[in-house]
């Protein structure tokens, strides 16, 4: 599929997205935790855009995704509360009333998670059921969607990888997604709260953190990139990913939010185009027009939690709910280069 | 298979266990977490026998299943340490030196993992991980292993249940249970650890606690049949179950922990003859002499974490090291009531 074929299916999408979207959203009062990071602040614009009230919940946590630049254009128009999904009380009072929260807030460093997996588990285990308890408690008709892993999947028996394929985590990161997911299967089960897991692959774009390569590597190539630096290939880079751009991954948030038919179900997403460690890398240079590739031998700690291949079968949401990627992968490069070539003073 | 084949086979069981585990364990410095528990003491009191250095490791939290009388017999043939797995500190300096782990101190409520759930967490999740960061910086190279749970399957799409089956636990203690089980794989891959996990089905038999309903159903059958109490049953009773007599399940443990070939494994344990929940109450009232069966509607927090039929398939355990289950139900029976009638006091 070339570009233009592309950017046709995504004007479709858009479109029918746009009726069904635009009017679930329009004034509803919709909470996203994390909303200052990444993903968090891209659906947070993408909601204003779609005249939702939105409140975003961040903690700020240092060396963590939330930039308030993220939002620069929005934040007249949004909640701000610096608040931890550990924060019970703060937790019960923020997700009160809301219609839709998207769940996003949580520690996403796989290397963090092996050095400090006590850190982990008080986020994305002990905080999650914190989240759960109080949206239980003072708010069990809403929707939630939370932001699941392809790293639940761990070193994959064979590809493309289905929602019903094993669940062998390589890291305490992956272990926990895992445990939040099933904890929102338990708690709609149980308690009836309306829960969607999205099990994201790599994500890239514009608005994540650039300030080291812990999480997001793509988004640390193109900083490498942009800065002419050494951008270093482990091994042969020959591994394969699913790499979705931003802007796919914030529809499917949007598309599953609206869907009472998705309460309780886990989806992949993934784009439908793998691409080796080695091409991502080759590319971003090409369109950069800068940085200097060498190829390197794997650092032990990040070979004893290397997966090699991962590729996403995304049927389940495709037939469901009609998500489809969008955004090509050269094409998403682009956008996302030319976003922090004129924003990098404020990504590092 | 009747009484006498059983016999014939455990005594068979018995002498190829012999040959293995005696050599094995003779002489050697074991550990056992919640080591004064239903399993640990059980564990330990065959241990002591097979003349091994055993260190049993409690903190007798109330209402758990620790209890002193559990081992009176070798009280002044053990170590006992009266540490929590979530002190790091202790964790370290007991772990160290030992030569097998049989590590089954954990919360087993499943009830009390839905009221309290941030309580559950801190224990199989937060307190599992200090477990395995102590082995990992203080003893690498120990076996070790770990007690999962059926819990971990949740309500399952066909019976019988192997290990490859989906994981869709109903309750948080489930989902605990086996995000513990993950970390253990983990920490094999990743570091070496020697972990094995044992997925128990229902156990049942001597010192299990007898104060509260909370786990152990067929145990606290049992005393309500002792009492002449009402046994309630609720629905029908027609839910199957796999129970397990604790001396086959301490020979699993046993044999597990002297087999390399069993490092990074996770094996289901089960009976071979599923029996329903009244046929089970009925068996155990017709053997005490006493106890009012009625017939209870479920009570809405039991039944919204039941889980319908559960049969196990063990063939994976059967297959690898020669485990299977020796004590028919009715005679694992008889040797609990026995039990009880005699200690009563001890346990309410």
């Amino acid at each position: 599929m070339d570009s233009n074929q592309c950017y046709t299916r995504l004007s479709k999408n858009i479109e029918r997205n746009k009726k069904m979207v635009t009017t679930y959203y329009q004034n509803k009062k919709i909470a996203i935790t994390g909303g200052l990071g990444f993903l968090g602040s891209n659906l947070a614009i993408e909601l204003v855009r779609l005249r939702a009230k939105v409140t975003v919940i961040d903690p700020m946590i240092p060396l963590y995704g939330g930039n308030l630049y993220n939002i620069k254009e929005i934040k007249d128009k949004i909640d701000i509360h610096y608040n931890d999904i550990r924060d019970e009380k703060a937790m019960k009072k923020l997700v009160k009333g809301q219609e839709v929260i998207f769940h996003i807030g949580n520690q996403t460093s796989h290397i963090d998670s092996m050095t400090d997996p006590l850190y982990d588990v008080d986020i994305n285990c002990r905080g999650n059921l914190i989240f759960l308890e109080a949206c239980r408690d003072v708010n069990p008709d809403a929707k939630i969607v939370y932001a699941g892993s392809r790293a639940q999947y761990g070193k994959v028996e064979s590809i493309p990888v289905s929602e019903e394929a094993p669940i062998h985590p390589v890291d305490i990161y992956g272990a926990n997604k895992h445990v939040g997911e099933l904890y929102h299967q338990i708690y709609h089960k149980v308690y009836g709260l309306r829960t969607t897991t999205l099990r994201l692959t790599n994500t890239y774009g514009p608005r994540h953190q650039m300030k080291h390569s812990k999480y997001g590597i793509q988004n640390w190539i193109i900083r490498l990139a942009l800065d002419n630096e050494e951008i270093p290939i482990y091994g042969d880079g020959s591994q394969l990913r699913d790499y979705n751009y931003v802007d796919d991954v914030t529809d499917a948030f949007l598309r599953v939010g609206c869907q009472q038919e998705t309460d309780g179900e886990t989806y992949n997403l993934g784009s439908g185009e793998p691409v080796s460690f080695r091409e991502m890398v080759e590319c971003v240079a090409k369109i950069a027009g800068s940085g200097k590739i060498v190829f390197l031998p794997w650092p032990a700690e990040r070979k004893r939690i290397e997966i090699g291949h991962y590729i996403a079968d995304y049927q389940k949401i495709q037939n469901k709910i009609g998500w489809n990627p969008c955004v090509h992968f050269e094409d998403g490069l682009k956008r996302t280069i030319a976003y922090y070539r004129e924003h990098r003073n404020y990504y590092w």
